[in-house]
């Protein structure tokens, strides 16, 4: 199976409203409500495509009975979440009907003990034992140690566990210290990393910081991807229009899916950038139509070239 | 007791954020939750006060269960929720710290079935048999008739126990042909129901159209109170300063705290505008200090008149 971690996992509401503005109050029109953070995002990706995938990380109160709840419904996934007395989080987001911009609350993750710390590696390094993969997403809680993605890292690399990195900020910093065999940082993360605006640059260095292979996702621009002996740029098949929300997850579930089946580089980032321009066009943020991706996937276009690393 | 029905009860989520921009992503700085809908706001007051109070109205799903495990936690207070199968909304109320303002959404209510409502009417005649007094507020959830307010008023007066109606739109218009004993409107709902911006004009359209009394909340300007037989103006002893949410429901406390001891209307009409003035100056919203709302309570000056109506 393929295991994803999400330490600050959520329960993603949206609102729809007609027009948001501040200082009044709304109707909302239109209220869903699902399993967030990037990890189970991820997952629920990796499980659309057939994969067996395992969730883990922490949930807690009466929001993490929600989403563990709803975790139950979905096919090939297998919840594996460790308990905190603390309360997952919710994030909420308003979409205003006029504009279709997106307005985003998020609430502070639940504070976790150095008791459910410990408790967490230990289940981790049982769960790596069956996977072929793991990816690490998104921002760490309160309580988990800024580094925690570093010694993640590196209890993969003792089991024999390609990791994936996905996060931002300090976490990002410190995890490539690491040494992850992918990290997936989009523009800013990338920029924030490395202090370089060009992605070429900035993808070249963060891997000189210790990743394996870099692959920067670069919003319209498509994929630039960084490996030890390599450079690789992947472009959508034409200016897509629609919601970008979840696109930088699908990314992942795409590398994931095609490094377990251990296909080249080429047809990883086609996967990779196929999945997230179906994700961008699907109607429900987050989610892909299969025939949009099957029908995009010949049609990203990946040049190479020789690594001048 | 005193009972309180709020048919659309919620759960109120406050969100601090350093300032809401439309279009980006905010990291919530506080969270606070706490059961609401008009109902709950007027019996948490009312038990503040040290009066046996009982909630009832409909009660379901997650938040419905968070909202139950709250109200435990009030002293004075019973809980006789009826459960339905939908789910208890939420409303968001995001603070900006700049600007002070408030930006409030509200879910839309569960529907409610036939049986639910049928259900809830057995409960309410049997809680009538206890009750000194009743508050009917707040708006009515989905699949709850229309009329719902006028039928509940006419089943209170067959149990010889006094009504108040605190509502808008169309429960509004449709309730006040039960003939509540007070009807509480602010100047916004006033408005609505007789069409006139005049307060006083129509505070007395209000009482014509069949409330026993009509006490208006006008925000700054106090309380103007028509009852069959004088008109009573009540000011606060100076302009406040703060957040005025709750205020509404502290009037509606007031009111049935003072009705309950058998004041006279100037007494009530005091007791109404300290309390609300105390909420309005409480640092927490929809609160109220106990020491501020006594220092009040004898600076509100309360006037009157023979009725011409």
């Amino acid at each position: 199976m393929i295991l994803t971690v999400t330490l600050n996992t959520a329960l993603d509401i949206t609102y729809h409203v007609p027009s948001l503005r501040p200082g009044s109050s709304h109707r909302v029109s239109e209220v869903t409500e699902r399993p967030g953070g990037k990890g189970v995002n991820v997952a629920r990706v990796l499980a659309a495509l057939g994969h067996e995938v395992t969730v883990t990380g922490f949930s807690g109160g009466t929001t993490g009975r929600v989403l563990r709840d709803r975790l139950t419904e979905v096919p090939h996934l297998t919840d594996a979440l460790v308990p905190v007395s603390g309360t997952t989080r919710r994030t909420i987001a308003v979409v205003d009907e006029r504009s279709g911009g997106t307005t985003q609350l998020n609430e502070p993750g639940p504070a976790i003990s150095h008791a459910e710390w410990s408790a967490f590696q230990e289940v981790y390094e049982d769960l790596l034992s069956s996977a072929s993969a793991v990816a690490l997403c998104g921002s760490l809680p309160p309580g988990v140690p800024v580094g925690a993605y570093a010694g993640l890292i590196r209890t993969a690399r003792a089991a024999g566990v390609p990791a994936l990195l996905d996060t931002s900020g300090a976490a990002l910093r410190r995890g490539v210290a690491g040494r992850p065999d992918i990290l997936k940082p989009n523009a800013g993360e990338l920029a924030e990393l490395t202090g370089s605006h060009d992605p070429l640059r900035a993808t070249q260095d963060a891997r000189r910081r210790g990743a394996g292979t870099v692959v920067a996702s670069l919003g319209p621009d498509g994929l630039l991807a960084a490996t030890p002996d390599s450079l690789w740029r992947a472009t959508p098949p034409a200016r897509l229009r629609g919601n970008p929300t979840g696109a930088g997850d699908s990314v992942v579930a795409g590398l994931l899916s095609s490094l377990t089946a251990h296909e080249p580089w080429p047809a990883r980032l086609s996967r990779a950038l196929a999945l997230a321009s179906a994700t961008v066009l699907s109607p429900v943020a987050g989610e892909f139509d299969r025939a949009v991706y099957e029908e995009l996937l010949p049609e990203v276009m990946v040049t190479g070239e020789a690594h001048a690393a």
